[in-house]
């Protein structure tokens, strides 16, 4: 039994995935191109992962900051590969009013060069470093092709960007912040995740070195769902970032930056849904628990249950909508709720409650006594633990080791998903793997495992362990 | 005795106040002409302000979406006082990467285009009714002078947009949020203000009626800190918006829509600060007390102190860097922070500490003991108070009736503030006035008082009673 709405997962997975973006109300078009509206239970989707991440930043002592939405063209141009990465695909601001700029503007694709230039007044000595700052803004991309959350013109994201005195400091922070994304991720979004270096080809356009989350999606596809760069000296030079250090000499500051996107939203509808819609786990859903009364009568009593759960830290919702009972629960489900309470005057009298959980949609009875409220807490965790699983065994089911060209073209062909390989280092092998229906390296996994001595392109000797995906 | 960093109030306002914005590093200004950063310290408040305010908000059922940043130019013509009142200073993309667009898009002034146009789409039933949205986000307008936090061409604003399925309940959503704002700016930002219907000529750009929030800075001058416009039908007619009512008939909907921004950070600096600095009133600081121990040795002790503030809800940090105390103090003054408390041995041993307070300056000796976090919460309620009232009674004897010119520009002259008059409602006469030293219709309230008969202008029959002021 599927939601007649939408298109079946399996038959055409691009399709299924807007339907659920448009039936659970997630997001819309706008009338300008490539540009998304974030809906109410999108948006709610967006706040909750904010106020997570935000409070985790903090209370690794980051602050929030808030920089322009505009870079002059000749700020963007301080840090050559930089700008080589970014100015195709930005927008230009070129008339203010009904005047021509002096000097045209860039709507920020990322904010690099504004906290280069901020960083290049403020930093002066040792003790003003670290410098640990982050905003939470949208940036623009002038992409061709756009998806809802995976791709657009403009996205939501967070962009943290630091300053260090030493390079060690700076590296220790580029894998903390990877390991709080990681953390995040896994525990409350229950995706499980890959983590690693970028190649050359694939790292950050002026960065040192770029570490990478990389999801997979129910098709098999990879989302890279979040990046922690390492810039070194390099940005500190073109920007002219100085401080005297302890030796009472002036240096140049290491720095580092950090981000996450709503990307993170599809990698939830691609990772959990299926064909009766989204299916939010329980640590990351803005409404954990829907209460369904079926009759008017009973609304106060539904309301009672819905304060109890809420002192116990569980959000819930009465819908008392005039819709019918059938009508509600494929509503509900479409929405991706992890938990939906069905309450008639039997139940009431009987004492018993149909409880339906979205994961499985399995429906149990449970008897509405002293641990009612923590059964549904337990039930949450065993959601959340559930769909962490779930997709953990589909990854593992579709990681493959390949020691083969014909092997990767295979599974490719026939059960796309991670692959494992031996690499030798040399780009020209990764163009060489990108011929297999665009499969691009994801990472270079810190744990290394010894697959073969060769490098499964040219068979020179393999220099890393590296997985391949192709990628939204 | 005042901070020697900063010039006084008394002899330069303008420079006091940038002097401010730099020194307790609210805000700096970017290479981009005309836009600010916001800077820890003052992003801090901001995030305060959001909190609060999206808090009651959602209280009264709103939701949050994210609209694109970028209107089409079509879209931005369809309502045409809208487009009259905004094309001047508005920002114009032409180029996505290398490419000259079809369409030029404006980087969003404020968002009616794109909400009128997403609801065209959505309303259809009554029964859909109301939609009640906001969005925090950035706007930009191409201003030619620019002060920081009062007027920039990138400004953090929240924009409420809702949609009603009449007239009555769209009004009263107008007022509602009027009070909201009112609350806020009385309640947590200790600034009285006075509140009223903006003239035809000062009302926002399409709307039928617009209902405004006006304070009074230490200068005189008065700062529009929050605005709540009732649409009517225009928007809904230039987008199209309609719904079929509860008799089955199609009907143009209802909408208002309602903003307060970073200005709000502008207001309280200009009301509260010294010449040592900032004040923050205790309900809007982020930190609400520090502490400052005067020995490394008993940093722990200030930790414990520190916690015990944090279980009553009371924010605290204790700074353990090594500049001298009195450098502490004068830079503690300067950041606004309500309390103070100055921790040495002795004072451990007598088991007496002084506290200061950051808005008289004065200290007082406070006895550790059980009831001492009881204490210092007393005393932040009354540093809120003494805030409020201080400001209250500054207005007041700064609020002046008039019934001639002649006595209007005596008093612009010698110590502005607000002007109490009758007024015919002719904007000609608003033109009179405006030849004061730029004096402008504030509101006229809603609680109307009879100074006379005539219109202080041209003499002619009096409409309403009218304030007036000079305004940033």
């Amino acid at each position: 039994m599927k939601n007649k709405m939408i298109t079946s997962r399996d038959v055409d997975f691009a399709r299924w995935y807007t339907d659920i973006v448009r039936n659970a109300n997630l997001a819309d078009y706008s009338s300008v191109k490539g540009c998304l509206i974030l809906e109410p239970r999108g948006y709610a989707i967006w706040e909750k992962i904010q106020n997570i991440l935000d409070k985790e930043f903090k209370r690794l002592g980051h602050v929030n900051v808030s920089m322009p939405l505009f870079i002059n063209e000749s700020l963007l141009q301080k840090e050559n590969d930089h700008i080589e990465g970014f100015a195709p695909e930005v927008a230009w601001v070129t008339h203010g009013g009904s005047k021509e700029l002096e000097e045209r503007l860039c709507v920020r694709p990322t904010s690099e060069a504004l906290f280069g230039d901020y960083y290049s007044k403020k930093v002066k000595s040792y003790r003003d470093l670290p410098m640990l700052y982050n905003q939470w803004c949208s940036v623009v991309r002038w992409e061709k092709e756009t998806r809802p959350f995976l791709r657009a013109r403009e996205f939501l994201w967070q962009e943290g960007h630091t300053v260090h005195a030493s390079a060690d400091e700076a590296i220790s922070e580029t894998h903390q912040m990877l390991e709080v994304y990681k953390r995040f991720i896994e525990d409350y979004m229950a995706i499980p995740v890959i983590t690693g270096l970028k190649t050359e080809s694939e790292k950050f356009a002026g960065a040192e070195f770029t570490l990478s989350v990389e999801a997979l999606m129910y098709d098999g596809v990879s989302l890279q769902s979040g990046t922690s760069h390492y810039f070194g000296q390099k940005f500190a030079k073109a920007f002219d970032i100085k401080f005297s250090n302890d030796k009472n000499e002036q240096e140049y500051a290491y720095q580092t930056s950090w981000g996450v996107s709503i990307r993170l939203i599809g990698g939830l509808i691609m990772v959990h849904g299926d064909d009766n819609g989204l299916i939010l786990p329980p640590n990351i859903a803005p409404i954990q628990v829907v209460i369904v009364p079926i009759k008017e009568e009973i609304y106060s009593y539904a309301d009672e249950l819905s304060d109890e759960l809420s002192k116990a830290g569980i959000t819930s919702f009465v819908d008392k909508t005039d819709k019918s009972p059938g009508f509600k629960f494929a509503e509900h489900e479409m929405n991706g709720i992890p938990i939906r309470i069905e309450l008639g005057k039997k139940e009431i009298e009987s004492n018993e409650f149909v409880v339906a959980r979205r994961d499985t949609r399995e429906k149990m009875k449970i008897t509405k006594n002293d641990k009612f409220v923590e059964e549904i807490s337990n039930l949450m965790s065993d959601i959340q633990n559930n769909m962490y699983k779930k997709a953990y065994d589909r990854n593992m089911s579709r990681t493959y080791t390949c020691t083969s060209l014909e092997e990767v073209k295979e599974i490719m062909e026939t059960k796309p998903g991670y692959i494992k390989t031996m690499w030798c280092g040399d780009p020209k092998c990764e163009e060489t793997m990108k011929e297999i229906r665009g499969l691009k390296s994801r990472c270079i996994p810190e744990k290394q495992e010894k697959i073969s001595d060769e490098c499964i392109c040219c068979g020179k000797k393999a220099k890393h362990m590296l997985y391949w995906g192709i990628q939204y």
